[in-house]
């Protein structure tokens, strides 16, 4: 029987989360996959967690660098998370001749470049299915399953705090403030949830897709990043109103002249696939040339969605064990070269715009002035609330525009003495 | 470089996609996967597809025996279809140490228990990707990506042309046959459109995915069947009314005492993720105890998504060629043993129930009076168009009954005076 002998570092929630799967599961695995998953070695900093998890003394150490050191060992499953020692420790490990599993996305979106590339020179495997969608085989599907296609856009839902928070908006009105307040009594939104709302957590993970669609080195501070902490309730009713959803979109796309990589607030049409992804679930469809529209859904997060990822690579590293072929990182849509990112200022896009205005007669053919100067043709109009003399919401969609243009007009807009507070914009994606 | 030699059996809409794909990106392939795919040897029956598709001479043959007893041959991709010749095609591949790519989901449904120990005595791979929901990786999903769970429930949308003209019906109001002419007139249906709307094309899909899903030899007869010509657009309405949608649904479920696998026209709350899979449109939606609910969604047919799950076959074999560890066949979610497969009578489900009545006082009352009898209660009724004496639909909704006092509660009340015409019978599914 093939054994694999795991080295664990990190005893966190996904780490003991694993623990309990590996210990639970281990003598049915043995039985159906024929294949011995032994957790040789376990290191976490907290000393509690040795008893608290009934690890046997001889298997714990707070030690990590005797984990990734030990000659024993095949495999080294980072569940640490940050981008410090977590980056020399999975370095470490590879030079130690051992492959690596890890869900850490921080660390590939910002470092994947240079751990790629060791993996590559140290013949060594990096697998990370966990750091993308938690239980959803994505990354799989994206390197195996659809590698007869060229990927030509995904666009996906990739956290599931922000997609808690935007559904509960829609479904209830409620404000940014009080659903934030309500995923965070739930257990969807952390203490200090910055990183999931301002776009960063998505654009980490935007960055390992994005890698391996298209093929290349990404350069994570390339890639935009707006949050959803400037979506107030009247536009997620106003979008409503037009047959719109307001979803937080990690979108990526090779266009002509480089690729488009972007997170952002999104109109999408109510019949949108991705528009009927609810509550903490993350989506990711991908576009590929062969195969047309491919999606994929479940949960992003959690101790058991992201052990079943974790658990799949392991199976992957063990199966595939001795194969003569190739090169085992890079294998299947590898890193050719670097990725151009295009500016955000380059792209085109419809967009919805939200402007404050005082009600007067003419105020819309002078904003629509502006926006036909620079050359921002207006689908939708809504104004409501009249009463003249008052400040009152004017709505718009526009037609395809260029980024550049519309932030000018906005700019221009924004200085006219009609408009009180500040104006929105939010990008619309039709399919 | 590794060079994998194939043999192609038939050149239909599938095999005459696949051959071009292969051709025109095979320098691609080459240079990013370092493999080169060679189409060694190519059948068909039909001598004008060697011109039609510009194949060389040497290349083209009309005898299939001659392709799959070449010793030079490492891969046979079987895409002939029916469950014949293809069958033999598929043994004496395998018996001349061939492994096999097929799309043939009847094939695996009828005799994927001979197929699969022969792969296993042979120790030859036979991989299938494309015999379910067309170019989804969804196959690999089972048996790789989800290994570490128990897979509790399958709930799928797996035949395109049945989702097709339910979701016409839903949208326009058409009637069952003028949803089948228009779905026929678009290419969504064959001319003979027999086993797509009979259900079969679906329950052959079901076969396979409960074999990998639940781990066992299935008995393809013993999958309960019903397709979706019994649909009224009325009942469609009147499930529309109540949040419903009407979806022809592949069910299997792990329950107390067996398997439950059936493929069935169902009812499911219009906030259920698969009742927004419109179109022509696939999707499996998959339980499993760590990872939760999962969703895969894509083109279940066509001659592009088959060929993409078919060529990522190809890449899967020329990938693991070498791997010395284990058996190829029944590795991941191996076949152990027969499922017992419940029969229908013997299952618990909420039911949408249909009579038409004599609209006199007191019949309510006598239909939940045998209802009652039957141990059957009612969660919601809706009776249209009174106007005494005449002959006005009932609808009905029921809590979880057991199938078997459901049909003889049927029974009972189709032989009561005040009943006209046939009754309805459709299952409703909640999660």
């Amino acid at each position: 029987m093939k054994t694999l002998r795991i080295g664990l570092l990190g005893l966190g929630q996904i780490g003991g989360g694993l623990y309990k799967l590996l210990r639970s599961k281990k003598e049915q695995y043995k039985r159906e996959l024929g294949i011995s998953l032994e957790l040789a070695k376990v290191a976490d900093i907290d000393r509690k967690k040795q008893r608290e998890l009934k690890i046997p003394k001889s298997v714990f150490t707070t030690d990590a660098w005797d984990v990734v050191r030990d000659p024993s060992l095949d495999v080294i499953v980072e569940l640490i998370g940050g981008t410090k020692i977590a980056r020399e420790l999975v370095k470490e490990s590879m030079k130690y001749g051992k492959d690596v599993v890890t869900a850490n996305k921080a660390l590939l979106a910002e470092y994947g470049d240079e751990i790629f590339e060791l993996a590559h020179e140290m013949n060594r495997w990096i697998l990370f299915e966990a750091s993308v969608g938690g239980g959803i085989p994505v990354i799989k599907a994206l390197r195996e399953g659809l590698v007869a296609n060229r990927i030509d856009s995904i666009l996906s839902i990739i956290n599931g705090t922000s997609n808690y928070i935007l559904s509960k908006m829609t479904e209830t009105g409620a404000d940014f403030e009080e659903a934030l307040k309500e995923a965070q009594q739930k257990g969807y939104a952390e203490s200090d949830p910055t990183l999931d709302i301002d776009g960063s957590d998505a654009a980490h993970k935007l960055a390992i897709l994005a890698r391996f669609a298209f093929g290349g080195r990404v350069k994570f501070s390339h890639i935009y990043c707006e949050g959803i902490s400037k979506i107030r309730s009247e536009d997620i009713l106003f979008a409503k109103e037009l047959g719109y959803r307001i979803k937080l979109l990690a979108i990526a796309k090779a266009m002509h002249g480089g690729i488009e990589a972007r997170v952002q607030p999104t109109l999408l049409p109510e019949s949108h696939i991705l528009a009927n992804v609810n509550g903490s679930f993350n989506a990711i469809l991908m576009r590929g040339d062969e195969v047309g529209d491919v999606l994929f859904y479940g949960r992003g997060a959690g101790s058991g969605p992201t052990a079943s990822a974790v658990f799949s690579n392991l199976i992957d590293i063990a199966l595939r064990e001795g194969s003569r072929f190739g090169d085992r990182t890079m294998m299947m849509r590898g890193i050719r070269g670097n990725l151009k990112i295009k500016n955000i200022s380059s792209i085109l896009s419809r967009y919805y715009l939200r402007f404050y205005v005082v009600d007067k007669p003419g105020v819309l053919a002078r904003i629509s002035q502006v926006l036909g100067k620079h050359r921002i043709s207006i689908s939708d109009v809504i104004q409501k609330e009249r009463s003249e003399g008052n400040v009152v919401p004017l709505y718009l969609l526009t037609h395809d525009a260029h980024e550049n243009d519309v932030r000018k007009a906005i700019h221009a807009i924004d200085r006219l003495r009609i408009i009180r507070g500040k104006s929105q914009l939010i990008r619309i994606e039709n399919n």
